[in-house]
């Protein structure tokens, strides 16, 4: 398979999540025209961008929905198993750990992990909260594969480093700052504030074009 | 001004975080050569985005640090409040009402809303958590001008049609869903499994170019 475009990868979540709906409806077929309606893109994207796998559609019949949604699952890495924990036990740590959909996609969240004696010992959707001080030794013995950093940023970069030594290569960062990790390391970023002003931009420049 | 490229647009935030990151090291001016090597871009895509906004910077001279952080600032519509609220207290909205850097960049958090009677009553830093009945008079009343959401996908839908005939023209849209509004209503996403989704993507794109 080729490299795919960065611009692709990026839009396959967004037709997992439309083909799940399809299948939820009993939909069992669906042609690019009808789907590029529902996502409001267009038919010809969506025939390009599915064209980087192969096609998975046939002229005239459209694409078989349960077949595409398993298939871009594949290809998202959702048909493996992947075990995380959460750094970081606060509200936004609990709120990862709660969000249902996670689990059912093979995401397993087996802790949290908070220096907060507060939270230290709660239980939550993705197991109990334990102390920070523990969190080299689990990862290192229970094969965590990815870590949710949502902790402020001076330590989110030492622990990140930390955790590289551990054997860790994959993060999703929350913090508000660009991990400075190895490149061969993948860091996912959610930086929130960076998305409430990419919609301020936009409020903005909307009233500026009204205010002329 | 022309019209900028969304993908300039959405590298803008950056710029700020690091210029901020500039302004408290007390860092007065920037060549875009060692800027480059702060973001890890290239010299010639910083030149090529702030031209976009006239340039900012002189040749053998570098930025100046606090005026450019203010202009991106302001292109950002940072300059000015803004006033939001939150529908859906959960862990999720609570993470955001007590997220401080919000408050300080000129979002103002008045008030949280949802229709859990455990969570009505509640006191957090964005305010009180009110009776979701209550909304539609208080974006009204209190000149709300962005909402963000917080809650599951059906509501969301639902909820966001009657917010848009009180007048709300930004959404600020966590739930699992491209909210159907019309086009001249301003949607920005933050699809959390999304960018989980993103991560397995490169985790399982590495592991296949290791087996090979």
């Amino acid at each position: 398979m080729n490299k795919i475009s960065k611009a692709v990868v990026s839009r396959l979540p967004r037709y997992y999540r439309y083909l799940d709906e399809l299948r939820q409806e009993n939909i069992e077929r669906i042609s690019s025209k009808e789907l590029s309606k529902r996502m409001n893109v267009t038919a010809s994207q969506i025939r390009q961008d599915l064209n980087n796998f192969g096609g998975f559609g046939q002229q005239g019949y459209g694409y078989n929905v349960q077949y595409l949604y398993e298939e871009i699952g594949k290809l998202l890495g959702l048909n493996v198993t992947h075990k995380m924990v959460i750094v970081g036990a606060g509200n936004l740590g609990q709120a990862i750990a709660n969000y249902g959909n996670f689990r059912n996609r093979g995401f397993e969240i087996t802790a949290l992990f908070d220096k907060n004696p507060e939270l230290i010992g709660k239980d939550t959707a993705g197991g109990k909260v334990l102390d920070i001080k523990y969190l080299y030794d689990y990862v290192k013995e229970n094969n965590v594969e990815i870590v949710a950093l949502t902790l402020p940023k001076e330590p989110a970069q030492k622990i990140a480093e930390k955790l590289v030594e551990c054997g860790i290569k994959a993060f999703w960062n929350f913090a508000h700052t660009d991990l400075g990790v190895s490149g061969d390391i993948i860091v996912e970023n959610v930086h929130l504030s960076e998305s409430l002003m990419k919609l301020t931009y936009r409020i903005s420049e909307k009233n500026n074009s009204l205010n002329k």
